[in-house]
């Protein structure tokens, strides 16, 4: 039950088979931080190249495949006090005949700034000038980008997402959140990035509030717990991830692997299972921006048996 | 300023310009009542054919082509005891591989059974027997399907959605919302039915808790406000709907529908108005099981100037 | 069989259950004409409102809900020497971030027109001026828009498709081909339109060189045929469409029918049927443009056993 | 311009940033070998992981990120007398409701065995036994995956495809075709596999006749040509691939990459280049089965000016 402190050297921006930063233990701990999405670090300092660069990956002892890598989110905060966004919906998430009119930036004006108040827990918008003055928003800190080395081999752009995890920009994924990574390589080789201060559902302008984080997340390892793509748990909900497009794609993942969990591992015979989904699942989008859109599917613990 | 009862004797299985049961002035309110989606009335009894028969359609006074006819649900509650649920989650939202994994029913056992106790607010599952035993779960109700006639002469089938509304299944059409439709023809045709006592997001059985319900609604008229998609507002919330598969082209046509009322009603300046959306929108999944899919873009009347 | 003369007085932009035209036979032929999509005739004068009008419908003796109408489309031909064509490829089938470079027409300039010599059998671009010159390609007419009313009271635009046929703009409805169209209504009333001098794959500028036609087509019943999505017929194929969006599911469907009609008519065993499709089936695109795209499905008549 | 005759002696199932097995210049030919989709030889045996494993990649000398890789496919020929196939159609290219009536096979029976006569030119279907009997079809040999390594050190599985090419499935990549890709890393690094004896439109069973190949194909390098899709060109047709998912993403992709391909090189202004693509389009299916789907969108070279 170690915990690490570690200090990142350099970024990935592809999640993938990389050499490992840091071999941990089940049961330990790590505190490390983020860059942002352009790589700036907590001083605003760009340090590596643009793209979600990830920290790590962490090898993470005894995880081999078939195996669910758990990953609790202890601490996701913001480490320093401005971040950006881009300013205009994306073209994908408006009506096709709609995108000539959409406010196009100059080159140059694409983002929009922000003042982060870390401790008052608000993001204020500081430019461009807009009516919106200066638009104040609770902060609602989450990160955008995480996962583990996908299988045969490949690795796969922080641009977008898979059943290894990825770029999800789920809203949920926030501080006191357990995840859950199927494992399809020895170590598992779990990476995270792309901090957002807060964001809206879908990430529709393609990006949250952008900035560095400090980062604390634990590790366990569940052997021979097989599932197929990423699943999540807070106090009130338990939930399952699925990517790609379309989002009815998306959707059938997300649906299918609560499916598994409700038959294989709560123990809820079929037609039950059904017919609870039915009258109480929830969705959530992720993100539907990136080349793979997220959808969440998830049940109140409370109607669980 | 009239409230008018109506008693209904015969209903429609599509959306369209059917002659008028009713005429009545904005400002008048229409108290009624809604047989379920199996054409069953308040005893239980099918009174006409299956397939969300609707009550209507009210011609309202003044409403033009071009205008937005305004309906306040003012009641919407189940009257009977019972309703009922299929039981197995539609094959369109699973993986398509996992299709013959899912518990088909055998024939005249697809449906649940549920006793709905108006008074204490609840369903409780009566059959059949599962590992859920008696799951209880809080009213919640609904409509799932309710429309104007849509333009040029189409009657558009209940079982599917447009930008007349339709069956659009979404959660978010309760009591004291007040709803918004694009009015295509004189008189609007105000149509209502396919009343559910609670009902999962994306209606993912195919059906709510299926219930013949009272209904009271008022109407007034916008005249020459053109909107192009169904919208609403409740005490938190504005949104706006489309419906459409995928689902990435129903988020297209709502999220295109927010930026109008934005910038177009709300005098948000383009540039205000998309970075508003960015960090602040929220969505919402109505229906994933019709032919058209809905979905709804909302956001929070809190961050409105 | 009586060959049936029929000059149409008005039209429709629904296909419906609309009071026939004319009562017809199994056997019969009728000879009749249609106006182009914007509703000219053949001097080119506007004769009734725009948007795919349909001559007909047609009542066919004996035609009854599970029975397939078959229509065999003995000639189709431009009935005047000049067409048009939209400028723009459709901002739904390029890239989302490309449609503000499209070349948008100003008001008013949004047509092409062409000369068609029916004798030459060639269609020459005369305005606008273009590189292309005057571009000269050979006729090949078709049918854009032709269906039998859908089920339940259902009215459907002809600016889009379904099971009953509608705007599928397929290349493939030329003369010589027989169709075959489920029947939903007594009588199927038949209804057709929108002649296509020729077009592009796709119909991806939303219309092919629209024109006036002269049409003859001769129809049989086919008494508990049941089918569920257009087929057709030519000299070296069979084929089957579906009408949906995305194409993804057009594709479903017509796969699926043509599935249907391998093992439940033409006796394959499944695992034939499969193996065969699987080597043989090609597929082609109707339209991409209108609200429900079109997917061909087709198998060479050449492996069938 | 020399000609290379290169053994494979370990193959890839990623398309990426692999170390390249010979380094060849613009002009060179390069004469090797291909195994089937599961790794096996000319001989039959497996010789290497299944998935379609990639021969390569060859280092293009001189070609860099933003340049165009030309590679002509001089050569494709099955090199062993039998090949194999799926037996059922999958499970997303048929209505969901459908999809338990597949002919799911028994474990260790989801294959079919042909003969491959090269000298006739044909295949010929030995097992299962079903009512297709000895059905023979003609040769039409094929690669159904090929291209270069991707952009931000991705290796994408060679399960699916992208702007870097990848498994494809296009019934036109053929002996005789040049393709176009574009250049993102040095040297290009071309990769290319999984030879079909013959296949149907969309790779609907997940297979054509896999089978090992004996390929030749020469290369050359376009300096500073960018393109964003592959391209093809045969002696009748200019063709782009967009691969995506839904099919309609694969579209706008394709089509976008032809109007760039006629307005940038072609010199056609725009008004005159989507005129002509309006009348004169063509769409093929590549494959329907993988990941991102393929779609072609091709011009016949007759029509340009």
């Amino acid at each position: 039950m170690t915990t690490h402190q570690f200090q990142p050297h350099h970024y990935h921006t592809t999640i993938g088979s990389h050499p490992p930063v840091l071999r941990i233990h089940p049961g330990d701990s790590v505190m490390t931080s983020t860059v942002d999405a352009r790589g700036a670090d907590s001083s605003g300092q760009p340090i590596t190249a643009p793209g979600n660069p990830m920290t790590g990956p962490f090898y993470v002892d005894g995880a081999e495949p078939g195996d669910t890598l758990v990953v609790h989110l202890d601490k996701l905060r913001p480490n320093r006090p401005f971040g950006w966004t881009r300013t205009m919906v994306a073209p994908n998430v408006v009506d096709p005949e709609q995108v000539p009119r959409l406010p196009w930036p100059e080159e140059g004006k694409e983002l929009a700034n922000w003042r982060v108040d870390n401790d008052a827990g608000t993001a204020t918008l500081v430019a461009p000038q807009t009516r919106l003055g200066a638009l104040t928003l609770p902060l609602a800190p989450m990160s955008g980008c995480f996962g583990v080395a996908p299988a045969r081999g490949e690795a796969i752009s922080t641009a977008t997402s898979g059943p290894h995890g990825g770029n999800m920009d789920y809203r949920g994924f926030v501080e006191g959140v357990t995840v859950y990574l199927p494992v399809f390589v020895p170590g598992a080789l779990f990476h995270i990035g792309d901090g957002h201060a807060l964001q809206g559902d879908g990430e529709i302008v393609g990006t949250g509030i952008e900035i560095s984080f400090d980062v604390s997340f634990s590790v366990d390892v569940q052997k021979s717990r097989r599932i197929f793509w990423p699943r999540g748990e807070n106090e009130d909900y338990i939930f399952a991830a699925g990517n790609a497009r379309p989002l009815d794609q998306a959707t059938q993942h997300a649906t299918t692997e609560m499916i598994r969990w409700l038959e294989q591992e709560l123990e809820l015979d079929p037609v039950g299972a059904h017919i609870l989904m039915g009258q109480t699942v929830e969705y959530d989008i992720g993100n539907i921006y990136d080349p793979a859109y997220t959808m969440i599917c998830k049940l109140p613990k409370a109607v669980l048996p």
